[in-house]
């Protein structure tokens, strides 16, 4: 087996899995509910907010298509930059809805302005956006978006966080999201299968007004059963213990730490990309800093490259995702690395590079 | 901490949770390519089906949903004797779908002919049966329902096999069932947060012509994915590992004592209640083999007798759900469990009756 330094899923600590392993508990009773609440003020510290998290048993996908079904009444603006946030449109077409796109290509980021031209246009009464696109390792202008979105009142703004949630700052009701999401097997460190959301009370209201809303991905079904710390639907117990202690071993870091750690991790990949002439696939200014995505130079295998860093040093990163598959490769330093374990990757990579 | 002698989720044994502490893997790679795929001829076998299955990132109410979402372009029969297959009905009607049912009291099963009836009033095109109603513990009458449903050409039939999956034998094949559903917390013993379904040619089809499907619950989404045996959504890499394992056990078990295993079991519960008089919920005939359902009899302080046992043995049994919660208690038989430990709980039990 080898290390993932993939953009999610990432290395799970031991530690994560023997809170895993915790005895079963009955999700309808007093220990559930103590589990539940006890994940809120790190989550809420996390993702800048007062408002309740929702623990949905989904990945982030399921989160993404609920925004669209509880919160599009009139018209959708899917703001596209890479392969997840492009799907995303396509998820919106898929459910029938209106739906427009503001287009940039792989490996910019989204203009505030475009957004801007775009809703002026009319009609729209929801945007989403992906925080930091996984697909590219872009990191787009957040506060910009929203500040843009929230000048036009009955606008909705839905931002996916799943690869910058604990890794950067998000401040939701400082900024007006109308709903925060994240899947945790991202910079929680947690196996896949769970997400995290807040919703804001202009989200809910718009949610009890939708028809037709369904009942697994029901906001308002989440929004009552968060009342007493509990779910819709029966929880993925053993990943909710896993969120339970990495929020703890957040808590024990520092947020502030936590952050800081991320963006000095990412510096030494892209210190080592400069050392080896790969370059940034996301503009300067709009890079991630929890995973990096390169360029592939011209004649560098990077397929070979890739499978002798796995098969030599049991290191595994990944080659470039969707149409750039093969065209870029991208390093994650999300969740618990250190400047020690970086620094392994780096010289593996340094000795396959040779 | 105690052990769960709930209907749901259960005791999980050290061994899973072992199997599920594996180093986390990519999900989009060979590794989990040979994990789906070692999965699937288990699966089968317990559901007997030459069909693919489905590995659902989501409680079993999403493929519920699901299901009505995939395949009811017309109208849906919700067949109801229980907290659980009355909730059908409703989230069919949360939906905005044409829905009516069929509804018998909670304790009653569902009687074929009662079904033969209301789909002779024609405009259905879906059936949805819980088999096994963990509310009552009342387990239907699958191979009549089914013969009915098959009787009306283009209706089709999706199956709740939550709590009988793995403890008796299903064929959906056989029986032409459509969609065979089961969560994985009931007697395969995961932690909650994976659900499997496997879907017959008929219903893909159907799905394949229904339009605004969505994404994350798409039927065709799973198919197209199942051919390379992956997902469309990021799945719940450490529960798949949990049933890779789980599924090794019951190979190693063979199926044929697991589910002679699990009605010895369940008859060393009932004899138990005979001894002291604890009426059956359900009727004759109709009793499920992996939980059991009593009437609390007048008098009896069942809150004490389950409070006690839980404080002074660390047993954990339930107390009725819904609108006949402390009329009922139920117990457990599912999953792991041996005459040994079965016989620990009675004695347990019997040691708090006094």
């Amino acid at each position: 087996m080898a290390k993932l330094f993939i953009p999610g899923p990432i290395d799970v600590s031991k530690e994560t899995y023997c809170a895993m392993s915790k005895p079963m508990i009955g999700h309808r009773g007093k220990e559930f509910e103590e589990l539940y609440a006890s994940t809120q003020p790190m989550l809420q510290k996390l993702g800048g907010t007062t408002r309740p998290f929702f623990l949905s048993t989904s990945s982030a996908w399921g989160v993404m298509e609920a925004s669209l079904k509880n919160l599009c009444a009139k018209k959708v603006l899917n703001l596209c930059c890479g392969a997840f946030s492009d799907k995303w449109y396509s998820v919106s077409k898929s459910m029938g809805l209106q739906a427009d796109k503001v287009q940039v290509e792989w490996g910019d980021a989204i203009s505030p302005e475009a957004v801007r031209v775009k809703l002026e246009e009319g009609g729209y009464d929801l945007v989403t956006l992906i925080h930091n696109e996984t697909s590219t390792g872009v990191m787009n202008d957040l506060e910009g978006i929203a500040k843009v979105v929230k000048s036009f009142p009955g606008v909705l703004l839905v931002v996916d966080s799943v690869s910058s949630f604990s890794a950067v700052p998000i401040e939701m009701d400082k900024l007006g999201i109308d709903v925060l999401l994240a899947g945790v097997q991202k910079a929680l460190a947690l196996p896949p299968g769970l997400s995290v959301f807040a919703c804001s009370q202009q989200a809910l209201e718009r949610a009890e007004a939708m028809p037709n809303r369904g009942y697994y991905f029901d906001f308002i079904e989440f929004a009552k059963n968060a009342q007493t710390n509990n779910t819709p639907s029966t929880p993925a117990i053993s990943l909710i213990f896993g969120l339970q202690h990495i929020l703890g071993v957040i808590e024990a870091e520092g947020v502030q730490n936590r952050y800081a750690r991320h963006k000095a991790n990412n510096a030494m990949i892209h210190e080592w990309g400069t050392r080896h002439e790969f370059k940034n696939f996301a503009p300067e200014g709009n890079q991630s800093v929890s995973l990096s995505c390169f360029h592939t130079p011209p004649g560098f295998d990077q397929a070979a490259f890739i499978k002798v860093l796995k098969a030599k040093h049991g290191f595994v990163i990944n080659g470039g995702y969707g149409k750039i598959k093969g065209l870029t490769f991208r390093i994650s330093n999300m969740g618990n690395e250190t400047r020690a374990t970086m620094q392994e990757l780096i010289d593996a990579m340094d000795d396959v590079l040779g």
